[in-house]
């Protein structure tokens, strides 16, 4: 068997942990051997949780100092294009978190960067590696509902997102840092690009909750066509408080497909028949994707020891983004807006 | 169009009100023309309900004063005999509930009033006529599962039976007045006739309700073997507070079939990511069996409106008897018993 | 108990025969007592299939010759206003079905003329009786989700409309004659108007099948901001053949909740490992609806007879049909239509 | 961190390469050091899967040659107390496959090697440690459903065991082979030992498919008595064809909870009205038991090394011993058995 790969994960927060536990306790074919974060207490905390002891305040100590094969970015957007590229040109494999980055300039610069440096570079779109979707996938792929006609897809998350994660200057919102998996799913399951989206946004929770960022949304619907003709919807809801539902309808000219599902252990109770069955719900997200991240991360050491471009790349990451900037400008001019306008004002 | 079928109903309580209704709004072709209780307050009430002003404290007097074709037999078990003899003598087609009566013999009377009389006879099995009952019967019927193998059905009531229910005196208990349904049911889903059983009880809830009754429990579970090999369980609890629960599962050599669920109305909500999703149960038999009360009532008008027997007769409910009383020998005498050993006694 | 009210049906087509059902056998405070139907082959079948004698080829036949109190129409929207019209200027109360009429002006028409003549006005929206909705519907009122912040109403039928219902010349296509219930129901749990609205469509089936309609789409979403700040999503698919489809998502500021569901029957069958568990699902509306179709007919006839407003009037049917003209206008023009453009260009 | 409980697997076969994909893949606190088998050509197989060089045709040559700390055995029931006693004696700590042996006084030969030699012992219950009857256990002991007074279970596998699993001389047939989760979880979950049982069983496919064991069944229905008055209910059919079907039911004074479904993956599927609702069946128990099997392993290791007596131990698996001799005493005997002719009998 070959030695296991070499990983050094940036970031050692809730993603970061979420990825550190795939690889110390289920995915054999890779090695956790590093961890850079820039806050002290994270990264000591972390290491502890996960024995690793090479830790690091910056990627630039962790190359200078460290032997490793890969990494693996969940830092904030706004840190991604500077973190891949380092990481590539120091010869790094490297697997970043969605979103991709804040612009289709810096998603090229990434994209550059790993063809430049004959390295890989795979995107955290984790749902496509989750059992339930890559099945679907497989199964829609082989033409059992026909052609795509129409693809919902919705992501709601329980908790209010930081501050940087809500702000159009240092993410791109809700739809960036939420919606990117549905962006992704909707094209992906499709088939298509897509061609033109509109947008709709509102606020409902964000006074409450002391929220004064300008342009905040908690509610956005999202209306797509695609270049085949197909149409499609997004839906995000942050802070939803009821749990985290990820979900996807797709309706092909053959049959209706659903993957996903609200309910979370198969466990139904009822103690009042005045209240009803209850059935638990899925609380987060790493619970509701266990095997999802699980997946991916194996997916990236297999396409390191095996050479092989992973399944999804920075095509891939490329697109979610500009569905996202589209899809601002839409709400922010009131107006349908045109993907072509979008990729076309990249310098 | 035929005329409408005149029909008296015996018992104005809470099985009374459930057919009176399905005569009165949802069975075009049956009227409901009179009404018989000897308690005059539940007579007057229910009378009042659906407008029905022809009310009488005994059968006698309705046959004497009143015109018309079949009744409803809704009284308790023990009043089952005497009053199907009686209307089958004064030429009236019978529509009895369950359980048929409380002995063989007095099943035998009834079906040779029957058949002296040239009227026709229905038990209430509603089961048989709600929707999902009758396509899964066709379905299997139709070799969709192959040979029924094993079959499990369970009747859970909310809340403690009158007095007369509970007591193997003046009923045959819960075995008789909760689980009849499952008696005919397995029966006729098995496609063969009960052979040997073995039965235990437990008492959980009694002392708690004041209960003193000599053998009383609230909670059975029945094994049985059929003459086709086949086997069968039934599982009984009332009280069980928790909804009305009537669910059965069947196992062919081709396949498995589930007929029925807990959930009732298709609303699901979740408003706290801690407790779950919240989905209505079944409350009460009416609410679960809405159709097939209305359908059995059709059936039984139909029926008489082109004189063909009824597809589930005094043969059935011979048979639920039969099974009752196997059961409790069962548990009284902690053995298997066979069904021979009852239908042998038969004077 | 007061007389059953007098109705006369016209249209005795495949929704008429739905409602000529309720009337006939599970409304008995209503009595149908005339057929109206310009086709005289269906106007003798349904007749016969109901027993109703008084059949007639127009509405003036009947007016004049027969006594009853209120008419229901189910004849295609091109004539609804010209039959509301004629049945309300002849003291008759007036049940419709959806859409409403084809213009605000036709709607217009019919409001005053029921104002005129002091008869009430019932819209054939089935989904507010249906006990899921109505049950749903009562526990946002009480608040159980909060404030609704997002909704998604989807009708996806089975089949081809006729040549006329997919015609923008003689309906307004798919949105108004599929998508009419979401129209309303989105706008009736939301408990607020829709203010903005933005349309996609799309034709994947329309060659395949013969149609040559210009305009014609078989695919729609719309995305909806409301007045009070609320975001709304429809989707239809006509002819999506895999089964009548019509289920509702809404999400409060305190949770999420879903109404309805595909499956039909509670019967779940699995024969094969490899294929997996299979339950029925809704083939038609009528099926899917059979209680909803039910209870608006008890709830008009009860009007009549309490002389009460029915609780789905002019007003709703007016904001569907406003609703379906902005969304055709905003396809048609491709970009977000306002409400107010189409209110306030009513002559 | 503590290093790696060094584990060799005794028995290369279906259930081996189980626990192999998790202390390989899944559980980091395990190393998978070697693997004995007698069947040379299954040895190399699994030991290539997965990276085990070390590789004995039998246990005493992996105790002579290599330094390991437990065992985990997989082979037939027949071999199994044999094996264990001989890696105790080692001073192995030992995981055992179900059933836990043929006979009590096998079973105590274990629990006195374990005691003997300080070793622990964990059996193969895996329900206990998957994630939804965990969880339902806790809620159970928390006292969510009261009191329990009803509970049933059952295990339907695919395909027809190996000849030495269905013969009663070799293994104790499906009661033990198939149902040994049954005996446990209701026990557990009922918190009562089983006090009495009556079983009945039927052979349908048997001819069919060349099975000529005497006193071969293949369906198995078991009525349960519990010490505390509770009931149980067990049923097995194997090969029941149609899938791995493992699930729980119990009921407590104060409501119901069912534990598992028969739905794997939440992908919902309809191209044919006509047909239905399509979603997949867990296929195997692998598939089925995916978390439970890891989770097992992870508490076995960590028993290890913490030095803390596993939650399922020899004394869990002497009662499902116990059900399955009492169990099959009743069927040839064709009366109910108490649990103290089983227990007393012991040498």
């Amino acid at each position: 068997m070959p030695a296991p790969v070499r990983i050094v994960l940036i970031g050692a927060g809730r993603a970061g942990r979420v990825h550190a536990n795939s690889l110390v306790n289920h995915v054999a074919k890779g090695a956790l051997v590093g961890l850079v974060d820039s806050v002290p207490g994270a990264l000591e905390e972390t290491g502890a949780m996960f024995g690793v002891d090479a830790r690091f305040t910056s990627l630039e100590e962790a190359l200078y100092k460290l032997d490793f094969d890969a990494v693996v970015i969940t830092t904030p957007t706004f840190t991604h294009k500077a973190l891949a590229v380092m990481a590539m040109d120091g010869g790094k494999h490297v697997f970043s978190e969605k979103p991709m980055a804040l612009s289709l300039d810096e998603c090229d610069a990434i994209i550059q960067a790993s063809e430049r440096n004959g390295v890989l570079l795979q995107l955290g779109f984790m749902r496509r590696f989750s059992p339930e979707f890559a099945a679907a996938a497989e199964r829609i792929n082989a033409g059992e509902i026909g052609q795509p006609m129409m693809v919902k897809s919705l992501t709601h998350g329980p908790g209010l997102p930081p501050a940087w994660a809500r702000d159009l200057k240092t993410s791109n919102g809700m739809l960036a840092e939420v919606n990117s998996h549905d962006w992704d799913c909707t094209r992906w399951l499709m088939g298509s690009n897509p061609e033109r989206v509109y947008v709709e946004v509102a606020n409902f929770k964000g006074a409450a909750r002391g929220v004064d960022t300008p342009n905040f949304y908690d509610n956005v619907l999202v209306n797509i066509r695609f270049e085949n003709g197909g149409l499609g919807s997004i839906s995000g809801i942050c802070p939803c408080d009821y749990g985290y539902d990820a979900r996807v309808e797709i309706v092909g000219d053959r049959g209706v497909m659903q993957i996903g599902e609200m309910q979370g252990l198969p466990v139904v109770v009822c103690t009042n028949r005045d209240q009803g069955l209850i059935t638990p719900i899925y609380r987060t997200w790493p619970e509701r994707f266990a095997w999802g991240y699980i997946h991916e991360m194996e997916h990236f050491v297999e396409s390191i020891q095996t050479g092989t471009p992973p399944k999804v790349g920075g095509v891939d990451g490329r697109w979610a983004v500009a569905g996202v900037l589209a899809g601002t400008k839409s709400f922010l001019e009131e107006r349908p807006v045109r993907l072509r306008e979008i990729l076309e004002a990249v310098v």
